[in-house]
């Protein structure tokens, strides 16, 4: 019931503010015997990191992950992982307009109205700051996944950004790491640099849509009621700051079909079922199917504008504010690696509770 | 990390299957000293019910919850409440045809590869029988709250039928009740009754799009990171079956706003900070503000047709499939009393966890 | 953080207070595809069940068990199941005269303080009657551990009534279903008998020690802090009613022992360590040695006795009561099907985690 | 279901072991605007600290605690509180002998069988060490109480060593400080120091009992089954390490007592209920009364002895083994800050636990 935890059997617990000393993830029930060294996490790490394009925060955090516990000779031990990193850009100085002033679109007022705490530092615990934990903490779920799971492969890229959509039959998995926007389609890439570059210069900003894609995974993952695999996806994806809406296969879209649309015809293949579609995005009754699983979040457009915004002040003054801080035209960019990782530590988390309650495999057999 | 509860404080466990002889909550971490008694709950259950029009589903279950525990002399005393619904409705032989094929768009194959159960009388606990489990649950946390936040109320309604939305220019919340859609716009209760009407003839069936809205909520419950408030409605709203999409606020419609149009501006109302819009749905930063919390959530067209699909046996050979039951044109309909019933288990949560950590109202005072 | 669940994995809910119409238990997270009728688990309770000899309470409860879900053809299938037990023998008048008292070591002055909650019909929650729900789990567990891990038993017995031990020496376990008292010692059982009796007749009671063993687990189950065999255990038993203290292998009585003393040895066996002997109580750091489990707990002695005491009404007036309810005089006896009970939902949790964190059976080799 | 967490809505999380870079605990659920700093958990650590008298190990560990989140300008922000000990003196060296050979009364052998880990650096997550973390976790506890409820007080002191008990007629809590025994018996502390000193020389050891008071708490915290506050206590003091035994009020001497003898008689006193005795060390089915809570557990020798015990080696070949390292000659001295640390968390947890779900205060009224 721990408020900064996330998971049943693999489950970790973040913690630390973006301009205290350090902030870090704390891992429990990962399996032992698992190769871990922090290279390995700290290359999940670099993608999220902020100031590597124009596109992102100019502010300059190293971000390097330490592995405090958990890890013995390179090898995970089964105890809880600490993974560390140490704030090293604490400029603190540029938030000092905004100590008496409430950001429109920012949790510093419901912050302060909950904790009755102004941290003029950068957001503390709201902060965009805490998914680099969340990278982190998937970094082993991945590194777990590879040992226990090897088939199972998880990329995440963005699809929409502003009104700009991805052409989908121009989508090209291999694209996703040669353009500073994981986008899978090389034309939508060089259009939205210049439909960033054009909103960066006015000191806008845009939302964004991303989506994850789980292949490999085998069917009966998950649970028919409120452990479902997509209930927990949901919740990972929910929870990542700015999300405001998150879908499972065709996701909102489902609305306007019929149900001879919708249902995903079944066929018998070499190595089991297969499906003439996947509407449902890999999930029938909240149980993998063993197709791909699909999963999609919108990102609002950062709050962080030049714009200047109607406000009030804690003391109840009406006021006017300009946030000048080192922010993100599109969040949405950076939050892929942070989707990525969540959903690598549900699938694992479920990977392992299907091991406990069941056994390996599936139970039923089909043909 | 039950499979099958949900809440944190106030937490219930459902239980049961459609066929079996009963299904059933049981609902822990209830206050005590609220008045309670089993006609509350069934007021909220007979909306959920089927076969009260021709747009749900013919099976008649009479739905009468007994309250076994937890209630003396019309009162909660703070200990588990049994609330259970004896299942009266039970002609299982429409099912026989199935037992042996699997229908697509169903969970029978995954429940079948997860648990080797084949249960062909009608579903087992992913059928939607389960749902009305949570609406009795909902129907204590709705008392709960009219003790404890009484200025708190919930409306659940559709917005949307197949391509169908409503014109939010005619929205009015009284016509909820006139109509058998939970629909708030009194022309699109007629054409949506041709639409429906047209596709049940066929067999067929479609999606919706359900909005519950909260008003008269705190601002200062949720939590900033993975105890968000948006989090737990996301999990509470994609937990309902045949859900495939959450939105909280603007919801996948933020991707397509610039920072300057989806800041919400604040100014000093008499009674606090105020809003001039409400993109963020009520919620910002996982905390909420006060303001209307809007959640909407998209559901998928029933799997159950007339029309013949293909799909393979349990011996993995070649089929083609008709689903005879007795089903909804559009589940979206009865999801509406569910939804409602599940975000009023989230806000009673929230309310407890909140005072259980900070005490009673917010924190810091504004003004 | 259910107040009233228990468990991990296998984890299950209590509800029901002993004058409502029912009782239960909602199992969850058992194990699909193991045999299970409502007799294997009646064994069970009809050990626990009142009036079955002049030393137990003479109300008469039939203690039947219905099996509500989660079972379908006699198998279980991995989803909730609910036991209930309904409550026949309510003859609330017994209790009229404690309406406005409050019993001196009853739970009714505290339960009102927290709940504000009188309830006169016997104890509410407080009650022993709960512990039958307790069984019915426990019952469910036995079965599950017998598919899973056939070669782990578990045996309860008495150790010790008022001042009066066994005698190690003379200890036949077979003797324990030959005696009322659950008792492996066919001497103390004849002398027991004649003592309890003379309490009994004056309306006294009198305290108890049950101790539980578990044989044939795996060495490997548990962890090293907090998910701790032992912790779990002693939570398991401190949970039951009027249980004063737990104990592991040489509990309390550790403390005069000297390091040399208490050093279980090791030696090679055929099949893996051996110990020379048992001071850990099977238990190292948390973890299964692969030794027996040795628990034991002690109860109070019931505070229903014919001896009117000093008391305090509503209104906070002295006054005298004599509790002439029927009661036990020896509640440690019914305490020991309670505890193997608690003991065999803990061991098969602990199975279930082990599997799920970290697979079946050991990582580390001797040998 | 975290396996290294302890609570409900006051939870920590503890990570490291004791010979990698470092050690602490992650506090979460903390009610915000708490006075806190370094200084106020140094104070607590302090008493635990090794190599303070010569009865305890003479490791020599700074334990500087440094609080890395959750504390803003002086006060808790009711984020995580991450706090972090560094391990600064690890001669591996010392333990250089035990990579091959178990040692009898330690965890190596069970860690080794559970997680296939033999960390020979001195016990990883089983060492003694990770109590640091505890008493760096109570030590929040207890600032939180001074704030919410500062009538509460907690002693913890030694009752017994080895055969040794402590005079309860000498009995004076000012005495606790004043000796290395935390005694509060100055004659038996003048015995003891003696008698550890003889132990000491040869290389031996012994073990102890502990008990902890809390007074001042009001009546009404815990609940009637599984989160009953012994319950709570049990789980608290049974996952410190070496503990084998716990006791609430008479504890396994309630086994001897009659219901006569037994019963706390109840009285009026001016400010509410008062109790003739107390037998049941302060709780009545699960909930407290108001009284002193009075919990003991009994602590087994250290293990680690200069006497020869026969063991095997991880192949499986018999050997013989001494243990050089530097250790404790009653572990029981340094578990009682221990003790401590843990029962302050069981009452803040409960205390909001109980506000969570029913507010402040008692419900019902008496007199």
């Amino acid at each position: 019931m721990s408020m900064n935890s996330f998971g049943h059997l693999f489950r970790f617990t973040t913690w630390g503010e973006s301009h205290g000393p350090a902030i870090g993830a704390t891992v429990d029930g990962c399996p032992p015997g698992v190769p871990l060294e922090a290279d390995m996490l700290q290359h999940w790490l670099d993608r999220r990191k902020p100031g590597t394009s124009k596109y992102t925060t100019q502010r300059r955090e190293a971000d390097l992950v330490r592995i405090l516990s958990g890890v013995h000779e390179g090898q995970t031990t089964g105890t809880p992982i600490q993974l560390m990193i140490e704030n090293t850009d604490q400029r603190s100085k540029d938030y000092g307009d905004i100590e008496q002033k409430f950001r429109p679109g920012h949790a510093d007022i419901t912050y302060w109205q909950k904790y009755g705490i102004r941290d003029p530092r950068g957001g503390g615990r709201s902060s965009a700051r805490e998914t680099a934990s969340r990278v982190a903490a998937g970094g082993v779920a991945r590194e777990v996944l590879s040992t226990l799971a090897p088939e199972v492969s998880i990329s995440g890229y963005m699809v929409q950004m502003g009104p700009h959509r991805i052409d989908r039959s121009r989508m090209d998995l291999s694209e996703i790491e040669r353009n500073p926007f994981w986008v899978p389609d090389a034309k939508a890439a060089a259009d939205w640099a210049e439909y960033l570059d054009g909103l960066r210069k006015v000191g806008s900003s845009v939302g964004a849509v991303c989506e994850i894609t789980v292949s490999g995974l085998p069917a009966g993952l998950g649970a028919p009621v409120y452990a479902k695999l997509d209930t927990d996806l949901a919740a990972a994806c929910m929870s990542i700051n700015a999300v405001k809406g998150v879908e499972i296969g065709e996701g909102m879209g489902a609305a306007v079909l019929t149900g001879e649309e919708n249902a995903d015809e079944i066929t018998m293949g070499p190595e089991g079922p297969e499906y003439c579609s996947n509407h449902a995005g890999g999930i029938l009754g909240g149980i993998s199917t063993g197709q791909d699983i699909v999963v999609r979040f919108a990102v609002k457009p950062t709050s962080s504008i030049l714009s200047p915004r109607q406000t009030i002040t804690k003391a109840g003054e009406p006021a006017e504010i300009i946030t000048k801080g080192r922010h993100d035209p599109c969040v949405g960019i950076r939050a892929v690696p942070v989707g990525e990782a969540m959903v690598a530590c549900v699938i694992l988390d479920h990977l392992l509770l299907h091991r406990g309650q069941i056994g390996d495999g599936p139970r039923g057999q089909i043909g």
